[in-house]
């Protein structure tokens, strides 16, 4: 008997766990939003055959899950504002909230997909890590049915360590992306442009990834090589910022190589 | 006719250099060292037919080009150690060096493949940027000739303008593979490991180069979500160097989004 599930939210990452659902014929039976027209756009957006509705009381409703698609910050107000039946598992998506979270919910649990969202920009759930956590083993053996239906590579972690991957995750991926800004700025009234770095930053994944990044690290900094350093401070006297971020970075990468 | 194509230097660039003109059927000559036997090893291992020497007198030795494969430290020894034929193309392959280290010898150059190499890993010069200057326009349009050898995304830049893609390289690549150390770090005794976020960090590079890094960026700095990063900042309460990084980069990424 396939699962009910709705999702609480219209945003990024309610919008990518609806389509997943979709493309593996179990869609959410309901699109839960603050804005009705919001879910009504989803659910036309994406071809659904999923009620939506901007209603808060579902307590007569026995959803198998709900799944909140909401922001970390929106989390405690929703478990506030919504009655769910007794038997829903509610579900929180966060990396960084712990399942603390939902506690005076009867069955709960966490199912965070781990990979940047963007609108539009289809994600492949069989490749991206599904980290799940449950209050109780009844729940925790239900979000596991739950989380094989969006992928295969699912791993149960508790809050404490979610929240250290989620850390680790802002370095890789949000502070990387970062980086790429600082590097579009420099690349001005160069004649190229970020998208030539592309194969660049392509390998220094796939040479992170192979090699572990502390033997895949290059550049002037791991050789010490302090007139290349200097030639390149010299070039960003007029961004203090970008100053900072390349001295501090520098250093540490000259650490691990001590002269 | 072909040309007659010397490498000096037997380290990473030397042998991707010596590997790709191979590839093209149109192999080095001669592969020149420091270490002879370090020469001879690097033409057994690519099976090239090229000779391989330790000498540094080539005045009657009437090469085409003679490619540096150096590190850019060693550039200027080399150009007052060695003596070449007076219509050798001198080329040296450094990023960060200005094409002025090649002063005092008549014919010379650039050429510079973007990418960070890596021993016995290939790399696809068709994908990669070369990056050209000559000090006439004779030796300009030589250089073009001998980089279409190498691949065809091919780029006259001079001095000035190479040393700020450099610079931009160093952020792209170097620093961002410093950040991977840090996730690698962090995700020690979490069940995860590096490779478990490679798709999140291939997702990254692609979302930066289609929408723009700008547009890209996520995480908790750009929501100014001040709980989540102080969360993270608890974490890193043993790593004082990560806080500084996680700190500053977090401080630039709240500007871009000024609440």
């Amino acid at each position: 008997m396939p699962f009910k599930i709705a999702i609480l939210g219209t945003g990024n990452v309610g919008y990518h766990l609806a389509r997943r659902l979709k493309e593996v014929d179990h869609e959410a039976s309901m699109v839960i939003g603050r804005d009705a027209e919001k879910a009504r756009s989803m659910v036309e957006t994406l071809s659904l055959n999923s009620a939506y509705t901007s209603e808060t009381n579902f307590s007569e409703t026995p959803f198998d899950f709900v799944l909140l698609a909401v922001p970390d910050k929106a989390i405690e107000e929703v478990i506030s504002r919504y009655r769910f039946h007794k038997n829903t598992v509610i579900i929180h998506t966060s990396g960084a909230q712990p399942l603390d979270l939902l506690k005076g919910v009867a069955h709960c649990g966490v199912l965070y997909p781990f990979q940047t969202f963007t609108k539009n920009k289809p994600v492949d759930f069989e490749q991206i890590p599904l980290l799940i956590e449950g209050n109780s083993e009844q729940s925790v053996s239900k979000i596991l049915e739950l989380a094989t239906l969006f992928g295969h590579d699912i791993h149960q972690v508790n809050s404490a360590k979610r929240l250290k991957i989620h850390l680790a995750a802002v370095f890789a991926s949000n502070f990387t992306n970062y980086l790429y800004t600082i590097a579009d700025d420099i690349l001005k009234d160069t004649g190229l442009q970020l998208s030539d770095l592309n194969h660049l930053m392509q390998e220094t994944v796939e040479k992170a990834i192979e090699l572990n990044p502390r033997m895949a690290q290059t550049g002037p900094a791991i050789r010490h090589d302090e007139e290349v350093i200097q030639k390149h401070l010299n070039l960003l006297e007029r961004h203090p910022d970008y100053k900072t971020i390349y001295t501090i970075i520098s250093e540490q990468i000259g650490l691990l190589n001590k002269k």
